[in-house]
């Protein structure tokens, strides 16, 4: 198991004014609360951190800006993902030159892509140095990773380990027993979709890669310590416990249910990039009054 | 109806080198080939002409090239898709300033997007002053539009028309009567999916936005004529005699096929955008022997 991808990698969202320039004051301020809280890693510009949103300029600095502030006390994936494989391969660059430990690749798509395709570009940018986890988000990106090519990406030298959705709990196990065959130790299988991934974890995952993570991590980091333990009975208590914010991320999406929750710890003054809206006033008050009903404020 | 949006639209591919630089002499001798067998319009940067993997400044070059050698002689409409709201608006003033007559707008989506999300983002789009077809293509850019969000954005100032996929023949008449039923005229219902599109223009379709029309505007255009006419057996007789086309288009996917087509040609001597890879050496052959086969080389 690589050191880089395991236990809570929490995804904080990158404030940005409308221009799409990055508040470096506000991201410090979220990095800090992650940082404090001792997540193994954080996932810089994840899909909830928009990276598809901001230039390369302003996501170099976003790195540099965390690089900074996280001084080595967590590990720093940073989101590389890009449409053009060119564009990837300098993303990956900029974000190693600039201190991450490792890029998240998701074969961002327009042109619905093939297999071989996302091989060639995954061997093209994992060539550059910087290790790469693979990053399967079919809600976003449309492209569906079968296990075979999560296989030949596995033996590609930089490519260490796999990002996926968690599956419901009686096909968790199936699930990361066939990811672990075409892909073996020290290759590491980790899982989002929050409210998927503590069976995930109880199957073997190692790494829980957090949306809700990115401001409250400190409730993620217990079930994993939980888990880790070998405490599978609290660990489920806890996860029942916040099934009030899955309940959240499933209904209103993560990326605005995390503007709406970072506006009202007042750790922002901004919204989502256009065309994104912020979530009505109804829809905020709903993340609002759960955020206060489970102490997370 | 819109003089914009009528007639055969051709939409051709927009060669470039790896870096992502257009290749100016090419892109020209395509776009005469075009104009020479008067087309009505030309699609330029539309999903075959790799709008999405192209910079804002190469994307503002090939419209300025295409206006140049356009010369009035055919209507201009340019992809101005992005993810961002504000690049949209940046790129649909570019088109307008650069001489496009129209621009063609995909919602573009990384984050799943909602329909007033989209409705926002056209209507920033729209009050740029460049008149806007709304560029239905769920296959790219993973948002389907419903008739309802149409109806409210064909009564924006400056959405002029739908672009959208049409259906199996037998349900091409009923899908065309409910867009018009949301969408009175003057806005313009046309065609894609190539395929698709003889049957559209018979139910009333006022435009085909053709990827193969981008390389062979003639037959395309005779079927388009042949259906104005009244024609409907020749047309469909003309649809038929292209089925081996539409079968590539469907195997191996527009942008694939109309680079090996216009290589074949000896139009270019490039490939897609990387990820995409050009089409393997046997699928090239299939796409050769179809030409030779139809007398189009």
């Amino acid at each position: 198991m690589t050191d880089l991808l395991r236990g809570l990698i929490a995804f904080p969202i990158t404030p940005a004014d409308p221009a799409g320039r990055i508040d470096e004051r506000a991201l410090r301020a979220i990095l800090q609360r992650l940082v404090t809280a001792e997540v193994d890693g954080i996932g810089l510009l994840g899909s909830t951190g928009t990276y598809a949103y901001l230039s390369r300029a302003e996501r170099r600095r976003a790195v540099e800006v965390a690089a900074d502030e996280v001084a080595g006390r967590a590990k720093l994936l940073v989101g590389i993902g890009a449409l053009r494989t060119d564009e990837a391969v300098a993303l990956a660059a900029d974000a190693r030159d600039a201190g991450a430990d490792g890029g998240l690749l998701a074969p961002v798509s327009y042109t619905p892509l093939l297999d071989d395709e996302v091989f060639a570009h995954f061997e093209a940018v994992a060539a550059g140095g910087l290790p790469v986890c693979i990053y399967d988000n079919p809600g976003t990106t449309h492209f569906t990773f079968r296990p075979e090519l999560v296989g030949r990406l596995s033996r590609l030298p930089g490519v260490v380990g796999l990002k996926t959705a968690g599956a419901a709990p009686d096909e968790v196990a199936a699930r990361h027993a066939t990811w672990r065959e075409v892909a073996p130790a020290p290759f590491s299988i980790g899982y989002a979709a929050d409210w998927t991934v503590t069976e995930g974890l109880i199957a073997g995952g190692e790494a829980w890669y957090s949306v809700m993570g990115g401001l409250f991590p400190v409730p993620c980091i217990a079930i994993v310590r939980a888990v880790s333990a070998g405490d599978v009975t609290e660990a489920r208590r806890s996860n029942a416990e916040m099934e009030p914010l899955w309940t959240l991320l499933r209904r209103h999406t993560g990326v605005r249910v995390m503007y709406a929750a970072a506006r009202h710890l007042g750790l922002v003054d901004m919204d989502p990039p256009r065309p994104i809206l912020p979530l009505t006033p109804p829809a905020a008050a709903e993340v609002a009054a759960v955020i206060e009903r489970l102490g997370l404020s």
